[in-house]
């Protein structure tokens, strides 16, 4: 029987077990219902024919689901996270965030995309090859996390300590999924990033705005540093902040020559004339994949009500993320502000690390790893796959690179209308099979060259 | 009699028209109670023995009071306001703010020092003086409007229709007060003031910052736009934006080398290591008061709660006010600003004037009705005034100066805890009376003079 039939006639039973994911609520930003997450993970992993252990680490559960083929056989590790984003506002929800909804061939729910659905996938290619091969030539390790939306302050020390037991020879990263035309992605590598806020005080409280020529005011001082961070031409200005940068090579270079029409569908669907500083095309994608940026994720500071104030605030506050690119290392980047912040006067200024920090990982787009999860999107997508050398994104992968030493590769089951971390969060049931099916193909065709 | 004694016989009732006042919240920001306020305006003159009739302009109330000693005698035009800010924060209120409380010497309430109560105070001078002359050989007018609070959209229209009704030699405005050590201030001018809304837009919604690199970010654009208007170095950057400055004169410069003890105290109270650009005494008195001035009293965009986000918002506003001094002109420096931001390239950034303007204005500091004023302020307060050539806030005493070209002088019963536009508004008592007799010396003085 074909693998196309099997996979329909078990589908119900796969989204039975995303339904049964999506229903536990593991807001990791609000601590909720992780260990009930991960017991569910490992459930659903025994019910498809794996190993599943909880590991707790300092508090926090991981999944280590598992198929053992033997001793001597190469492994396939697969890296997801069975927490979201909260779910608010709930009020722009057509359907109930934690009760999974069938409709148009789409499925709705918090999680169903990002990234439980993709646990979901990853068990059933596991499961369908089973029951076609009978054993799985290969072993595979399947690793959830629960902190994964809010930075996964913990997995660089659970990897160290689990090294061993998590060794592989590839790594399929957490999600993926195809363009507007249908065309799969794959990506090879994401951006560091590092989150600040940065407080500016003036006066101990706020005063009327007639003292403004003589009183410090903390949003001018926040607006002046800024713009020491960077100029109006769109060059970040701490010295020596693109000094580690590592430029796209001719590899890279050829592959984001690919699929430019997407880029340009961005630009018309977020209702902009033009990129950043005209960008198009080529250039565009090659800033958005290998440029690193300092980013303003808002500054808030005196009155912003209706009408005008003649107030002078006491305080003011910025929030930046700072985008990183290979070689760049965030506390080196860090330090590098730091120092600007004493070099240009600017010592007032209060600056904290307000998030998870992440550095920026790449597998060498030519690795055979690569080649192997390509070919087999082809094969199952029939064309081929647009590879994305490093995704804008971020993510854990650094330290998967750093401990493990494993090529990573990210593909799944999204589509650019998915809403990840949004209100009405979806994937199509098409997707859902597509990517069970490439799934099963890589770790066939990993068995089969091993 | 002694004119003393006699005022604290009379000092109740005076406190009770001042109570009947407060009671009125004629909150102009929320168009409350504001023809009430008349009424109770004038009723409280007829009380005192003035005629006090209403005028309507444009549906607005002003009200006119006056005592008329023939067509012969010159006129003193006492300018007032019978709005008041609005309350809120109440909870940080100890007393009802519109149930007036005395305490400890003090009076309490929303609009006990601004401008109520200096309202009672002028009527009280006359009320005083008619008893101790049985006529007041001067022609006395109290103008009192209903809008200040907001900018008094309509007085220059109206001054420009009463022109001749209101035509004096000399004018007392609103409100002033003493020093920290009692001295009394007297200003004879105001800076003018323009506020402004800017407005950046970037993607038509919230995105992901990873796209930062090519999605243009409102508060980037806002950020570089400000950095135009000023540089790091504290200077407006606006083209012939003070090509227009008159610089303090011999005189005023004179006039502000007194009383440097002020200045320092206010950065001691403010809690500032130094002010601005290292300003101390003379200079940073020079530059509160005779330097015009960008202010941002607020700027608000993006993600401002707790943590991080990783976001990249639609759109950004800042409020700015900008502070002007003679011979600058609101609508010369707006149109000055927004070919600046045509020519540097901001065109995109959407400016709307967001507040009442005002011009600047300006009595000469030797004009001989500032001499009468000062004078009087001696013989009651036993030393010499603080002479303030331009007053660091702003009103509409340009349109006085331009249509009824009469001199100008702020005085009155303010001290520096009065917390006017604030919770806990209040006046000493003894200020209360000093004012009372103060106005009456300048009725009397004025008209014994003329």
């Amino acid at each position: 029987m074909k693998r196309e039939r099997r996979l329909d006639e078990k589908l119900p039973h796969y989204l039975e077990a995303l339904r049964e994911l999506v229903a536990v609520p593991t807001v990791s930003a609000r601590n909720q219902s992780i260990p009930e997450g991960a017991e569910t993970v490992a459930a659903i992993a025994r019910r498809f024919g794996l190993q599943a252990d909880l590991h707790y680490f300092d508090g926090v559960p991981y999944v280590i689901a598992s198929h053992r083929a033997g001793e001597g056989r190469p492994a396939l590790l697969f890296y997801n996270h069975f927490d979201v984003q909260p779910e608010d506002p709930l009020e722009l929800w057509e359907t109930p965030p934690f009760d999974m909804a069938e409709k148009d061939g789409k499925l709705y729910g918090r999680g169903v995309c990002d990234d439980k659905g993709h646990i979901i996938v990853r068990f059933a290619a596991y499961d369908l090859l089973a029951e076609e091969l009978g054993e799985v030539p290969l072993n595979l390790l399947f690793l959830a996390e629960g902190e994964e939306e809010i930075g996964s302050p913990h997995i660089r020390e659970f990897l160290r300590e689990k090294a061993d037991l998590l060794r592989a020879e590839g790594c399929i990263w957490e999600s993926g999924g195809v363009t507007s035309r249908g065309r799969p992605e794959l990506y090879m590598g994401m951006k560091g990033v590092m989150s600040l806020e940065l407080l500016a005080r003036g006066p101990k409280m706020d005063v009327h705005s007639s003292l403004g020529p003589i009183v410090p005011n903390p949003l001018w001082r926040l607006v002046d540093f800024l713009r020491e961070i960077k100029d109006a031409d769109d060059r970040i200005r701490i010295p020596d902040f693109y000094a580690d940068v590592l430029p796209p090579d001719e590899k890279d270079i050829k592959a984001l020559s690919e699929g430019l029409e997407e880029i340009e569908e961005l630009k018309e669907n977020l209702g902009l004339e033009a990129f950043l500083r005209g960008a198009e095309g080529l250039e565009a994608k090659r800033r958005l994949f290998f440029e690193p940026w300092v980013n303003i994720n808002g500054i808030h500071g005196g009155y912003g009500g209706e009408g005008s104030k003649t107030v002078l605030p006491s305080e003011a506050r910025a929030k930046l993320d700072i985008r990183l690119v290979p070689n760049q290392k965030p506390e080196v980047i860090l330090e590098k502000l730091l120092y600007y912040r004493y070099k240009s006067g600017y010592s007032d200024i209060e600056i904290e690390v307000s998030g998870g920090v992440e550095g920026p990982a790449k597998t060498p787009i030519d690795d055979p790893f690569v080649r192997l999860v390509a070919d087999s999107a082809e094969e199952v997508y029939g064309e081929k796959p647009l590879l994305i050398p490093i995704a804008a994104g971020s993510g854990p992968m650094a330290h998967f690179r750093e401990i493990l030493g494993v090529p990573i590769v990210g593909c799944g089951m999204g589509y650019p209308g998915s809403r990840i971390h949004s209100p009405n969060e979806n994937v199509r049931i098409e997707d859902f099979k597509k990517a069970i099916l490439h799934t099963a193909r890589v770790i066939e065709k990993f068995a089969s060259i091993s």
